[in-house]
């Protein structure tokens, strides 16, 4: 049976706008390694009437129901009183569950308010879905030919909560296995890498491909649907590879998390290690490494050198070059990548200068302008970039643009 | 009259989890400010059949419908199309909007592929809302007793075109005021902030006072409705007032976008400059501060010492140091603090060391141990943080905390 699921989020939040769904994601893409369509997501807000009308009308379209958000101890969080009632269940206080709420606060040395106790009223006959990175219970249950599965709203507990109650709970409903791969590009827009693969794309049902666009790269997703996951998978194999012949070294890797990964992973494999000498980006290229376990196998440490003087002192940068190309240029970006690599030891020195804005651009020099140099030790190849976008792209681009020339030079 | 307007998203790649919906917080947000409510968001496919249901329930329920994404040119956005067949309306080509998409081409150097060409097909008779940042313009029509609005999904785009383009649309619609007020607080959890304000809160309808958990941090926002702003916000002086008599000094300000932004503005007030010296936060810190622009107004630049070697050669924290008492310490903490000031040259250091996971943690220093210390010249504070938490949340809590002492040792 191909079941189709619809995900409703409940928060006033979500819906003023102060906080983004991401809960909807970390539901969804677990629900599509199941196998389970998901046609509709609705967010509502902490509203009995609104939320059961929402219901009702998830009841009608949909074979399973996964709320998140309104589980928690304050008063308007109403989640599970609402989905009772919406199927004619009580809520019935869960012992076991309010001694671990009051454990959970006592192991903190912090007394449990009386609003926390809420969160152990569950509905009657449910299968209760342990919270081991919060105070509040999920719970399931089978009513009117409806799965219905209530999950807390935090991230950092709907995260593992969808991953090890909810998804062991699902998998007995599942039959049909979907099995995608992403294939993940640098330096093409979507509407680019479209183009280059619609001929293909366009005529297939079984496996699908598809581009998306994410910030600062295009990623394309094959999929294949079969009675089992090996089956499955062979379809999209044969595709993977026409996509290989059709974008070559554009693609950065497949199935893989990011393109720091795919760098400090080369690094490891050839025993090199890596140093950051950054200005505009201010730390998010050394930030971005280090956001992964084990990075200090490779990464040494960085230089954030916000100011020229900074630049001189502890990169080398001799001052007569500032004064005559300016911090911006081709010549500071390689003086800063061979500095940091010999001021820290490491075999590859990257560095990025140049302007994020708003403010700062001229003519010659616009907003945007970013220069980045990678030095082995053998050459240092400096990279100009224009990304005419706001501080913050223009920022991420440029990282992301180092890690790519640090991934060209490493697989030269 | 009380408008009440529904989001619609449309594509696959937010139900399928690949994307998070942040451009339904980008309308929701700024609907809020025009004082239209929203009750409903909903997510569909790239599915011109379920698009129609949703946009079907929404007339029913919505008198506003604003649509994101699915504008673009490939095979699959249908949003134009979808809607324009909801409301009786042809698409019509617009030659002014083709103009511009192939100047948006030219201009680039680059050649425009012909699936370009659909952006410029419109609803007739709509208004045109332009779109200086992307290729797909949106467009507005009232038809059917509901206003509709179309903008693009990329939320580069979707948000400077929801507050340039539909947001003077709407001001016209609008006669009811929403003032709101966001008190932000650090050190304090949602629901110790619930219970210390819940005696106020519980019995206020106008204005409204709502706890909100972000990550880090926890916010109250304070919400006054009246026919003006001025009698708006003059509604919500005398909670805030209340609010501040409650909380104290865990406030760190109101209507302010970060702790990094507080930071740097009260540095720039005491005429002070700042350095960082971090390892476990890879470099976090400081792209927090330079997120900002005009941060080099106070930030002088920082190092991430990711190596014990590299804590001693740039930062002068001693060898002996090390070994009597290993990096994660409140001796390191406070070495880095005062070794990056005088490396440097600035007027406050702070140093970060911990350990971040998931692996390095020991029965006496567990996983999310981290030490923060911040040099002023006078003194040198060093706090102990635990966050038993992921990798990811660890570094930010730690970063967050270092913002949150530099701001209380430069207001004491």
């Amino acid at each position: 049976m191909n079941y189709c699921a619809e995900i409703i989020a409940v928060g006033t939040e979500i819906l003023l706008g102060d906080i983004v769904n991401t809960d909807a994601q970390t539901v969804a893409r677990a629900l599509s390694e199941l196998g389970i369509n998901v046609y509709y997501n609705t967010v509502v807000g902490d509203n009995p009437e609104r939320l059961r009308a929402a219901v009702e009308i998830a009841k009608d379209r949909a074979d399973i129901i996964i709320t998140t958000g309104g589980l928690g101890p304050t008063f308007d969080d109403l989640t599970k009183q609402t989905l009772a009632e919406c199927f004619g269940k009580k809520l019935v206080l869960n012992e076991r569950e309010l001694q671990k709420i009051k454990g959970y606060f006592e192991k903190l040395g912090r007394t449990m308010t009386k609003n926390n106790e809420q969160q152990a009223y569950l509905p009657e006959d449910c299968t209760v879905l342990e919270n081991d990175w919060g105070t509040a219970p999920g719970c399931a249950f089978f009513a009117e030919n409806t799965h219905v599965l209530m999950l807390p709203g935090p991230p950092r507990e709907c995260v593992p909560m969808m991953r090890e109650r909810a998804m062991p709970y699902l998998k007995k409903l599942s039959d049909a296995c979907l099995v995608s791969h992403e294939i993940k590009i640098f330096g093409m827009g979507e509407s680019s890498v479209e183009d280059k693969i619609r001929h293909i794309a366009e005529k297939m049902t079984n496996p699908t491909l598809a581009p998306y666009a994410k910030e600062g790269e295009t990623l394309l997703r094959v999929t294949g649907r079969a009675g089992d996951e090996s089956a499955a998978d062979a379809l999209t194999r044969p595709v993977i590879d026409q996509v290989y012949e059709i974008l070559g070294d554009c693609i950065y890797g497949t199935d893989v998390p990011s393109l720091a990964f795919v760098v400090l992973e080369t690094l490891k494999k050839q025993g090199k290690t890596i140093a950051t000498a950054e200005s505009c980006t201010g730390g998010l290229l050394s930030k971005m490494l280090t956001d992964l376990p084990g990075a200090s196998d490779a990464f040494l440490g960085g230089i954030c050198a916000y100011q020229n003087e900074i630049k001189e002192k502890l990169l080398y940068v001799p001052h007569e070059l500032l004064e005559k190309h300016g911090a911006v240029s081709e010549e500071c970006a390689a003086a800063m990548a061979e500095g940091v690599r010999k001021a820290l030891g490491a075999d590859i020195g990257v560095g990025i200068t140049g302007i994020a804005g708003p403010g700062g651009g001229s003519e010659e020099k616009p907003v945007g302008t970013v220069y980045i140099a990678v030095s082995d030790g053998v050459e240092t190849r400096v990279k100009k970039v224009l990304h005419q976008r706001d501080r913050g792209t223009v920022r991420n681009m440029s990282a992301l643009t180092a890690l790519d020339q640090v991934r060209r030079i490493l697989e030269k």
